[in-house]
């Protein structure tokens, strides 16, 4: 799709492993390195940026040389400086792509790209889950068969407050009686924005292979149409002269 | 949200029932009997027609007097005559509303105005289904809690072959590990169409309260906007004068 | 659509006519007051709030007896309390309508709704407009022509910076060459959402009787789907049990 | 986007141009060999089929052959074999592009994949044409300004009665007053669907460098993700043994 390779900036909160023993034993180094460490190996060019460095790694030389953010938080949402937010969400808008992971979901800037709360149901228990592919030819299914389970993870389920997806392409079926739009797709601006659901900081998620497989498609298919150039910003409020018709 | 009172057709292959008698045990009148026998409670106008009736039951009289028509349909899909889909679909795009129950998935009326197969996985087994609500505030889902749940059900599964539904209503949840968009709006020209999935002839899924309930709510959402007066059918073709600018 | 009568706000920002002449001349008493005179005779309960009110005017009480908001602002967008706006969307995400008119395009409740920064080309002309109707079964369009002319109007062009609209059911064309999305129909939540172009300070727009009867249509639209009973505001944060399949 | 070069297959009727002269004037070998001739130009893999040759020279092989279908046609709609019309709509439901031009509108193969009439408004005038791009950032978009203009061209107006499209990419502008939708995505099965309005037999519209670079992107736009690969036909009617949760 891309002459150069893409880069792939990925985001984590970073804070749970510095504190939850328990998440520690399964990322050490953080949710991001993990993440980060498979998209290396698939030839991206990869870097990673969290909460505690300044501007929360996210300055504008990094979102400048940044073709698709993956974004992961949940305990820090709301102390996600608002001038972050802003700056992330024009960089979607001018063609950045957008990856938001599981409890990334009520993060600032999924909310305000989705203009609704982004709530829905939970439970903590080891569910299993069973994510079914709804739309197999889809660039974001490539690869992955009728469906993928994940032995145990955490549950979300419908509703979903979000506005209606341009295609949803996963949907989960949880052992204990729920479900939920687990794959889903919107364009906002120039910039390609895809929700994804499993990945709990407790559950090796984010070792399993088909989890990684659909992030890495979800990069190839967020990736900006013309690949490393992203569009300058917008400003349409230029008063154009009146054209006459022949 | 009419003055006048809604007219439904309840439209039924009408097959089933006359040849296998685990059918005529649970629906001894045919499926349209039940479900017309429902909608007359509510306070619709309701009459019923059959595929062995003349032109189907559906002349261009019955359709001229129809609001929102329902159909299931099964083993006789491909015998229905190409003249009546026509003119359903006709109609349709003109404004009266259509529900298709169950196994009219594969209609002909509803594969085209769908355009695609409509096709689907399945299992005739005894699954408990579990169906949620994925919009809670929409009209369709009028007066259900967060979920219903049918005891034994044949299930169907994803991918289903439809285009993306304008809005998704409800997500079933099988047993046997499966997941199905159960509910699904569209709209075509002026007409408003629902796809509702519960319902087999061998299960009395028709008698149970809360799928009733969905299809006398979506009879009200699938009215035409006027109520009893659907729009003319529309030739566009008129050539324009062409206007001048002031 | 509703037993009890809808409850409409008019909100206008309400500076132009304090400081420019030219605006007065056309609306003395503003353009909340001209559109809240025509919905009274609409049969909807109708009050009005302004910028310069306290809250500007869109207190907790006024907006729980509110189904439907009507918004024109331009000078002071960046003014508007920003816990206003997060009421309002509130209120829009829980059921209550929203009407966005021409310049409220860049209010921080109609790009926090969408997303997006709602940017658009403008020239400020005499432009005769001409406003076709795309859907012409809608209820937005009822009681329309294929199209109505607005004599003279500020010119909007593409690209309009919105996620794609559920429904487009109005583009205008300018004499000046220019075409624009002029009716956008959303679902943001519980609540709809619907933007509409024409209108402007120096111009006497919302005296014309066309405009009026959109604006009326897409009260009764927007209305939440029960009427005057907005659903409570939503917490969907409830564990919940387990439950095992039979 | 893929390895190998794509294969495009440009359909015409190719009746216009044998009986009248003023249509051979301008398309003196037909408007498939104006556009084939161009896209090889751009590296593609590209034949010509058309009504005359058997099976409309779209045979299983040719299909089987071909990532992208190009259509015109206009007079002969009517008489287009419904054997090869269900041909070419399981190719496109299996990944197969398909880029609709102009009077194509109306043909079956249309109409079938939209469940609509596609009927429109329409002037023959010598209408100046102004096509806006409504997604400056979309593939289809790439290279051009913010708009082009076709000197004469028949006129098409609204309302045109297709299901909302996933990404409406153009509105025209007509000198006479109208406005049109004249790019329109859509997705269906696997398949890409791009209907684009400009183009008229008795127009030099097909040469004109604006045109090509649209065709030419909606080219790249809705070949298979896979490249030559098409996926399968899909048959998803595999009972499934029951799964057990753990």
């Amino acid at each position: 799709m891309t002459a150069n390779p893409i880069r792939v900036t990925v985001w984590n909160e970073g804070r749970h492993e510095q504190i939850h023993e328990e998440v520690r034993r399964v990322y050490p180094n953080g949710i991001h390195t993990v993440i980060a460490d498979h998209l290396k190996t698939q030839g991206f060019i990869t870097r990673t940026a969290t909460f505690d460095e300044p501007e929360h790694g996210l300055t504008e030389a990094v979102l400048g040389d940044t073709d698709v953010l993956t974004w992961w938080g949940h305990m820090l949402h709301k102390q996600v400086d608002d001038a972050i937010v802003d700056r992330v969400q024009r960089r979607v808008l001018a063609g950045m792509g957008l990856i938001v992971l599981h409890s990334g979901h009520e993060s600032k800037i999924f909310q305000r790209l989705m203009g609704t709360t982004c709530d829905l149901k939970w439970r903590e228990a080891d569910d299993k889950e069973r994510v079914w592919v709804v739309k197999p030819g889809h660039p974001i299914t490539k690869g992955l068969g009728p469906y993928f389970e994940i032995p145990s993870d955490e549950m979300y389920g419908e509703p979903f407050d979000i506005p209606e997806p341009d295609e949803l392409v996963f949907i989960s079926w949880f052992e204990g009686g729920e479900v939920f739009r687990s794959g889903c797709c919107y364009k906002r601006g120039n910039g390609k924005i895809f929700y994804f659901r499993p990945g709990h900081e407790t559950y090796p998620v984010y070792y399993q292979k088909e989890v990684m497989q659909v992030i890495t498609n979800a990069v190839y298919w967020a990736a900006p149409n013309e690949g490393a150039s992203i569009p300058k910003e917008r400003n349409y409020k230029i008063p154009l002269e009146p054209i006459k018709p022949k």
